[in-house]
């Protein structure tokens, strides 16, 4: 569109990006070249770094930069417990929070009879070496709210059921969340689970 | 976030992009890294390749790789007509209808008491001389229907006066577009401006 060979790549390319059509990928193509030194260069020596040395964890999934991550590596992180998310996108979102001191397993998805995914499309088998392995106390079922997150949680607790404690977050109203604005389902969930002042 | 410096390096700087926010800046990234081959290294070479070559034409200000542009540099579109436009977004808009055989002035913006922008912080000391230089015969001024895009328009017009054929961009309902949810502004000028059928 912009007549131009390496700009128009750049933009099919940008395109491609989760959030971003042809048109925020043109504009912010533009804003690129506009803020060269400032962000097209850092951006593009980022994107390289992190092409060179960016990989998952052998041991829980998460992605960074060496074999092993920084939170299996960590001794203060052996608490015994242990939380299964579906993506990394979830760990880090649970990092954020800054609140679980334990370690984590990413499965990399939730089962689904519709996909073909099953057990060891999964990182479940390595779950069970896990719980044995790091002597885990307590397996933290941290997985989506959807009818896939959910079937795969019963499907880990069968498989691990005796072994370990297991437990799931807790559901109810969100933190500044109004009744108004929320499902059925949530609000169902919260009545169930009421607690006495 | 991520426990990883050059993953968060790299988020922050995709933050920076229009559209993108913290959020949609780490889905893009792990998206990035699991599509390693297909898409992060491309990219990042599509960025190093435009950082080296891509520069505004000397003529009319359009993004390229070359001083002066392929519009520019192209016989074909001496036409005489030179259509002005606020920006290298709203160029690529025109030349995607693909209806202007013409040439481009890309002003970089509009005049704005407010924000301190007078005509010689944009490109209009070089479009006099330009309409005199290459025998300009109308200068269509298609500049966005906003309050400056229009002051702009009006001190253009002021400016050259006498000298071309002044035309700018129809107003009216868009094509596809629904009374039931236009504003009152459109609807007025395209009533104003209604044809014989």
């Amino acid at each position: 569109m912009s007549s131009n060979s390496e700009i128009d790549a750049l933009i099919d390319l940008m395109a491609k990006l989760p959030g971003l059509g042809p048109r925020s990928a043109r504009r912010a193509v533009l804003h690129l070249i506009r803020k060269r030194a400032l962000l097209l260069t850092p951006l593009s020596d980022a994107m390289q770094q992190v092409a060179a040395t960016a990989r998952e964890c052998l041991n829980c999934g998460n992605v960074g930069t060496t074999d092993i991550c920084d939170i299996c590596n960590s001794e203060d992180r052996a608490t015994g417990e242990l939380c299964v998310v579906e993506d990394v996108a979830d760990l880090w979102a649970m990092e954020r929070a800054g609140v679980f001191k334990g370690r984590y397993h990413v499965l990399g998805g939730t089962l689904s009879a519709l996909d073909g995914v099953g057990p060891d499309d999964l990182r479940i088998p390595r779950l069970r070496d896990r719980v044995t392995a790091e002597n885990i106390t307590e397996v933290i079922l941290a997985l989506n709210a959807t009818v896939d997150g959910q079937t795969t949680a019963h499907y880990i607790a069968d498989q691990l059921e005796g072994q370990v404690r297991l437990t799931s977050l807790a559901q109810g109203v969100p933190i500044g969340g109004e009744l108004d604005y929320l499902d059925d389902g949530t609000i169902t969930a919260a009545l169930r689970a009421r607690k006495e002042l």
